[in-house]
C-alpha cells in the first residue's frame, strides 16, 4: 500500500479539523497583515518574525522621507528622539506592564549586561547570579563577561539544572537571571511563583522574554517583575536584528545604577555637559543613539497588535501547539521523533521541539517543500507558532510534509545534508 | 545704498570662485550618487550624512526581498552573519586599516565601554583614563559609567584641556581617550604624533573617529593606533543611528578581554555552549545579533567610497572650509560672528565653528532659507562640509544666506528663537 494512501484518511481528517478551527479563530483576520510569501508555512517567527506590511511602508518612508528628504530635521519633525521611549510603550502593553518602565534600546545582550550590573550594585554583600544550566547561552556569555570584569568576589555566576532552581534560592544569592520559556524545549517557567519565591530570599529577578514577548499574555507588573529584557525581532515582528527592550519596575528607578552611561540616558542631553547626571526615570537606561531605521521599523510592526488582546493570542499558540502534537500521534510521528516539550500546553512556549538523529537534514527537506522550521544544535526540529500569522491549516500542511519526509526518506538525500554557516 | 547692492560684487566674485572650483573639482561627479533634496544646501553631513541612492535601493532589498520573501533563511542566503565583519572591512580601506582589524556592531558609545575596560585590562597598576576636558561628552560619561562601576581603584577619569594632554601623560595614565576632531571647533589632533607620545609612556590609547573616519585621511596603522571607535551615520552616510564601529590592532587580539561578551563574539557561536570562548581575532569584540537592516544600508552605502581616494575627500574638505573661511572675510562676517574653528586648514576638521548670542536663531533662520547647518548650546553655529556632496556653488549659497541673515537681522523674528526639543 502507497504511503500516500496510507496516510490520506488520517490527513483528511486533520485537514477537516483545521478548516474548523480555522474558520472558528478569531484571530484569522491578522494574517493578511502580514507579507508571507505565498504558499509557505512558515513555522520559524520564534526566531525572525515575518513581515507586517505596515513596517515595510515604513522603511521606505523612514529612509526616502525621513532620512532623504527631511534629513537632520527629522530629530524633531519626525519624532526620532522619542522613538526608545514611544515603542517601549507599545511593547509594555504587551508584557503587563504600566506606562514608564519600558524603553526600547541595543540588543537584548547589552541591556542585560546593564541590568546584571545594576542589580548586582544594589544587593552589597551578594555576588551570586543563578541561572538555569541550559539557560539561553548568550544569557550566560554576558554574565561570564560581567564575572571576568568585576572579579569572583562581586559576581558568580552559578548554573543549577531547572529542577533545582527554587532549592538554589538562598541569602548568597543577589540576581535570579532567568529565560522565560526555553529556547530549545519551549517550556514555561511560571514567573509569578518564581519572582515570590526569590523576593522570599531578598533576590533580584531578571527575567528574559526572548520567547515570550509578543506570545504570551505576561502580567510583569502583576507578577512583580524586578527587570525584564527581550528581544523584538521574534514573535514581535520588528525585523531582523531589531532592537531589544528592556523593563525596570518603577519601585527600582530611583536607586538603579547602569554602567552603560551615554547621552541618551542623561537628564539633560543637549546641554554637552562634562559630567553624567542620569535621568530619574527608566529612559536612565538608554545609552548612545538610537538606531532610528531598525526602531521606526519596529515601531510600526508593533501596531499589528494596536487591537490584539494578548490572552486571545496565548490560547491560540496553545492551540496551535495542541493541534500540532495530537496531528503527530495521529500520524504515528510521535514514535519517531522525541517530543522534548512540555506535554501540557500550559507548560510550553509556542514552539514544538522535536528530536530526530537526522533533524538537521529533515528540516533542510522540510524548507525545500517551502514549510520553514529551524534547527539547533545537536539534533533538536524546532517549530514556532505565530499566532498572528499561522493557521491551523498551516499546521495540516507541515504535519503532511514532515509524514511524507520522514516516511520516504527523503531526507537521506545529500542535498539536505550540507550543513551551513548558520545552523 | 540697500544691502544687496552693497554685496553683489564682493558676492559675484564668490559665485565665480564657486563655478570655476567646482569645475576643477575631482570629486563632482559623486554627489549625483546622493538624494539631496533640490535646492537644498546641506551642511549638515557631520551631524546626519546625506542618503546615498544605492542605500536606498538596499533598504527596499533588505525589508521586502530578504525579511520579508526569504525570511530566516537570509542568514545564509543573503550572508546577514558576515555583516559586522564585511562592513568592517569596506571601513578598514577607509581609515588606513589592513585586514582583520575593524568590525561594525552596536554604538560607539557600546563599544568605547568594551574598549576601555579591555585597556585597563591590560594595564595592571594603572588606573587613570586621561581625556579631554572638552571631548564629546558621551565619551567622558561612558568613563564615568566604569568609573562607578570598577571603583576608582581601577578607574580614574581625568580630564585636562587640550593644551595639558602632552603634559599629563606620565606612568599613572593606562588609558589616552581622544576625539580626533573636536565635534565643537573641529580642531584635529596629530594622531600620529600623539599617539607615540603615548606609547613612550606605556600608555594606550583609543581614538574616537565619529568625525575623522570618511572626511579625513586616516593612516591607523601607520600611526600605530591601538584602538578606535567610530560611527557611521557622520560622513559614511550610514544613515540615522547607523551602527558604529571598532578598530582593535592585530597586536592587541590575542590579548584582549572586553566584557561585553555575547554570542556573535564566542568562538563557535551556533554550538550554544554554555561556556564563553572568545574568538581569537577583532570578532571577539561582537556582542548580541547584528542590527541587520540598519547594517545592510550602512553596507551599501559604503560603496559610495569604492573608488574614492581619501586624500582627494580630505584635500577637498580643506578647500571647501578654506572657501567659506576666506568668503566670511570678504563678505565681512568675520567680525560679526567669533569662528572658533582653527585657522590653518592642516588642524581643521570638516567644519566651521561660529559663535554668536544668536547663533540658535541664525542657524534656524538658515534653515528656513534652505541652508542646513546646526546649532550646539550655547551659542555654536556649526556648519559642516562633506566633500562628496557639498559643491563650492553650496558653499557660496550658504554665505550669501547668511550675510542676508546678518545683514537683514531676520534671526530677530519669533519664529526662529523658539528652542525646540533637539538643539
Amino acid at each position: 500500500m502507497a504511503y500516500q494512501d496510507m496516510i490520506s484518511t488520517p490527513f483528511a481528517v486533520i485537514k477537516k479539523q483545521a478548516e474548523i478551527l480555522d474558520e472558528n479563530d478569531t484571530l484569522q483576520t491578522y494574517k493578511r497583515l502580514f507579507a508571507l510569501p505565498e504558499n509557505c508555512v512558515y513555522l520559524d517567527g520564534n526566531s525572525l518574525g515575518a513581515l507586517p506590511i505596515c513596517a515595510k511602508q515604513r522603511a521606505i518612508d523612514v529612509v526616502e522621507q525621513q532620512w532623504g528628504r527631511d534629513l537632520i530635521t527629522s530629530w524633531n519633525k519626525h519624532q526620532w528622539i522619542d522613538l526608545p521611549t514611544k515603542v517601549g510603550e507599545k511593547i509594555a502593553r504587551l508584557i503587563g506592564a504600566a506606562k514608564g518602565q519600558t524603553i526600547c534600546c541595543d540588543s537584548i545582550s547589552v541591556n542585560l549586561f546593564k541590568l546584571v550590573c545594576a542589580a548586582l550594585a544594589m544587593q552589597p554583600g551578594r555576588n551570586v547570579v543563578l541561572s538555569q544550566t541550559d539557560n539561553f547561552p548568550t544569557d550566560l556569555y554576558m554574565v561570564q563577561g560581567i564575572e571576568q570584569l568585576l572579579g569572583q568576589q562581586c559576581c558568580t555566576l552559578k548554573t543549577v539544572p531547572a529542577d533545582e532552581l527554587v532549592s538554589g534560592l538562598n541569602e548568597d544569592v543577589a540576581v535570579l537571571l532567568l529565560t522565560q520559556v526555553n529556547y530549545r524545549t519551549g517550556y514555561i517557567h511560571d514567573m509569578e511563583k518564581i519572582t515570590k519565591l526569590a523576593h522570599e530570599k531578598g533576590i533580584i529577578v531578571i527575567w528574559d522574554l526572548a520567547h515570550s514577548a509578543g506570545v504570551l499574555d505576561l502580567k510583569l507588573d502583576q507578577c512583580a517583575v524586578d527587570f525584564a529584557v527581550g528581544c523584538t525581532y521574534k514573535y514581535l515582528n520588528g525585523g531582523p536584528g531589531a532592537p531589544g527592550f528592556m523593563y525596570v519596575a518603577k519601585r527600582h528607578q530611583p536607586v538603579l545604577k547602569q554602567p552603560l552611561s551615554g547621552w541618551m540616558g542623561h537628564s539633560n542631553p543637549f546641554e554637552f555637559t562634562a559630567e553624567f547626571v542620569a535621568k530619574n526615570n527608566v529612559e536612565q537606561c538608554l545609552t548612545g543613539t538610537p538606531t532610528i531605521i531598525s526602531m521606526s521599523i519596529l515601531d510600526a510592526a508593533l501596531d499589528v497588535f494596536d487591537e490584539v488582546s494578548m490572552l486571545e493570542v496565548a490560547k491560540k499558540s496553545q492551540k496551535l501547539t495542541d493541534f500540532f502534537m495530537t496531528g503527530m500521534s495521529t500520524l504515528k510521528l510521535d514514535s519517531i521523533f522525541e517530543c522534548i516539550s512540555p506535554q501540557k500546553s500550559a507548560h510550553r512556549g509556542s514552539q514544538v521541539a522535536l528530536n530526530h538523529p537526522y533533524s538537521y537534514a529533515i528540516c533542510q527537506a522540510l524548507i525545500a517543500q517551502n514549510v520553514i522550521a529551524d534547527f539547533r544544535a545537536p539534533d533538536t526540529l524546532r517549530l514556532g507558532f505565530a499566532p498572528l500569522y499561522v493557521s491551523y491549516a498551516d499546521v495540516a500542511t507541515a504535519l503532511l510534509k514532515l509524514a511524507e519526509i520522514v516516511q520516504t526518506k527523503a531526507y537521506l538525500r545529500a542535498e539536505f545534508n550540507q550543513q551551513s554557516k548558520v545552523t
